[in-house]
């Protein structure tokens, strides 16, 4: 018993039993019967057994949490980590031009993006020295440690702002993608009559003293997935605009920071 | 896209959309962070590769689905069906007193219950040949098929109910048990400060025609657990008394089945 009590966390207690309060309004609602129960068991286990169960959640409740969070607040909206971000990445080097370069492989395949940003604060100030973690796909649609043949850290990387809060980072223009959809996931996306396909995005997670961390993604004008996103993570202050320049492109967009 | 049709599950669509409903007014009540939101992923996670997700859920949300079904209708109350029951069990023989006799090991331990019941249809009907599916732990608290190392269908098998809707059983008086407490299960009751135990009890499944499945249990007084069982499984109506008969015990309950 005092191994237990050492152990006893009330907020866990507390959210615990919210949670079955809204529950039984669902079940209420829903008029789940002991069969569907049953059902639901059997297909969560065999989600939980393949390791899928983080690919779920944050494709189809981590949204949830987060519009539940922050929809009403000033400041950028947040989009899903998902599951294909890694501790550890690289800090970035610059070009002579000053933009940040891409961790990549000597031929790595892709159009060249030079994407620009402005981090500030809800107050107006500029917030210098934020640390800014970025990863995205490559031109095959995959994450560097998953599923792919490319280094661990690749196309993954961590750089800081400028005293204005400017960045400038060389990368490649992301491709929209489909999440695994040979298991259960795959099979609750039938279910659901629901195409397995993000829209291209860029993952960018924003750490400034003072300031909550800013976990989101940035989206492009014109992808054919935008209203449809499998993990619906799209917000329309996330869309950006892919400019042509010739050999590249440029896109830009402004991210702003809750004080803590 | 034409297999993806073939498999659409309206049901499925319109529970999911009632469970974000639900879930999005649970996560603005409960204020979950983005930590917290990924502390549970993790968790569950765990939960899921251990295969435990089914114990987790006949345990914490089973009886919950219950109360929400059948907590106003008339008839028995159902109790959780529990991670422990196994299909295929042996039909059983009677012994010349009448009393079916349960599956067991010829130096089975425990003592010696005769539990006898009657099946009637909630207008008061008997109702006669009802399928009576019967299984309880044994004198070291384990089940059969599980952790145990019983014959497979040891403590298990199934009967019917004579004309007038009566049965005894020949079986033994269960044992309070601990539900495995050493994984990602045992961790969340750690932090809900609950202890594992739940109260003796055996396990009963009926079937009868144009009759609703009744899964329930059958608790005894006196039972120390009875108050604070982890499934929340007890209902006042399904607790009976144990009366000692000297070499054996004797109990008995009615079950009153709802129509289709």
């Amino acid at each position: 018993m005092q191994k237990q009590a050492a152990k006893k966390n009330e907020r866990v207690e507390e959210v615990f039993h919210l949670f079955v309060k809204h529950m039984q309004a669902f079940l209420k609602e829903a008029k789940i019967n002991h069969e569907e129960y049953t059902n639901f068991v059997n297909w969560a286990d065999r989600l939980g057994r393949s390791g899928e169960l983080p690919l779920f959640a944050d494709v189809f409740l981590e949204t949830h949490v987060l519009n539940a969070m922050y929809k009403d607040l000033p400041g950028t909206q947040p989009s899903l980590l998902g599951p294909y971000f890694l501790e550890g990445s690289p800090e970035l080097e610059k070009e002579p031009g000053g933009a940040y370069v891409l961790t990549q492989r000597p031929d790595e395949q892709g159009e060249v993006l030079y994407f620009k940003g402005n981090v500030s604060s809800v107050d107006g100030k500029p917030l210098g020295n934020t640390r800014v973690e970025f990863w995205e796909n490559d031109a095959t649609a995959k994450y560097s440690g998953f599923d792919s043949d490319a280094p661990r850290f690749n196309l993954r990387g961590h750089f800081y702002t400028d005293e204005n809060g400017d960045f400038v980072v060389k990368c490649f223009v992301p491709l929209p993608y489909s999440i695994p959809d040979q298991g259960p996931t795959g099979e609750f996306l039938e279910y659901m009559d629901q195409h397995p396909m993000r829209p291209a995005h860029l993952h960018l997670m924003f750490e400034a003293e003072g300031h909550e961390t800013l976990i989101t993604q940035v989206f492009f004008e014109g992808d054919e997935w935008l209203e449809s996103d499998v993990a619906q993570g799209v917000r329309k202050q996330l869309i950006t605009k892919l400019v042509d320049k010739g050999d590249h492109k440029e896109a830009s967009l402004n991210f702003v920071m809750r004080k803590k």
